[in-house]
């Protein structure tokens, strides 16, 4: 991978939380997520903005986090999500390599629909995502990953 | 427009209130912007998904969403933002017309970086957005759209 050496997502033992790869990108669990399903869809080069991307490169990017949420909708049993991104800290970015983020959506799975956010807001101090958040454990990490390496396999 | 009868996004007197068009997608000014600048991006057909386009039809859209996301950087000085889309009520989508949520960021504009969010999902019983929030006269919505449809004219 293309390295940052203080960033997290250059980091090679983010693999360990792939479940879908492409040659330029990544589909990871993450470790404290706000609610099951909860994914990070990052580009394996140290990229900050999608305005740097070219129209390929941002086809690209997109349609492979697509495949996640097909995954992740299957996995998780719905086809509500929500995806976003945070672009430079001011928006909330506190890690400076792009990422969108994916969360599968389930009928009051929060007492208010949008609490998702703020919670994701609270990341600072984080090494992959808030510390502030139950993480899972190594062998949580290992199951969910492994379940959905076998449906992006299934589905392809 | 492809036409839904109850759907704000397809009745015409929407494209007031747009200040960049495709042949398949506008790029709407929130009529109760959360943050100054927040915009919309919807196709004109009334799809519900981005699940249901196809990979072309997916590039063309956030291609698109970048054009507006570029020319917003201008207007409102900040290349600094929040790109959210939400799929189903249970995300919090309230009106079944696929949408991109943009909004241009700036230190400290609101007293908690993720604050917009929740303002964002407080949009029941509205038409284009939350009917809580203050809405723009239409002479600012006026001003507004013409001043961001000059910015685009100037970078085409």
């Amino acid at each position: 991978m293309d390295g940052n050496i203080s960033c997290p997502f250059c980091n090679p033992a983010i693999l360990d939380y792939a479940f879908l790869e492409s040659d330029k990108h990544l589909a990871l669990y993450n470790i404290a997520p706000v609610l099951p399903g909860h994914s990070l869809i990052i580009t394996r080069a140290h990229l900050t903005s999608i305005l740097e991307l070219s129209e390929d490169e941002l086809y690209e990017f997109v349609s492979f986090s697509r495949k996640a949420i097909r995954i992740l909708a299957q996995v998780f049993q719905t086809e509500a999500f929500n995806w976003t991104l945070q672009e430079k800290e001011e928006a909330g970015q506190t890690i400076a390599h792009m990422h969108i983020h994916i969360l599968p959506r389930k009928p009051e799975d929060l007492p208010e629909t949008g609490e998702w956010y703020p919670k994701l807001m609270n990341n600072i101090d984080n090494i992959i995502d808030s510390r502030k958040r139950p993480r899972l454990t190594q062998t949580e990490m290992k199951n969910i990953v492994e379940r959905l390496k076998k449906a992006a396999a299934d589905m392809m």
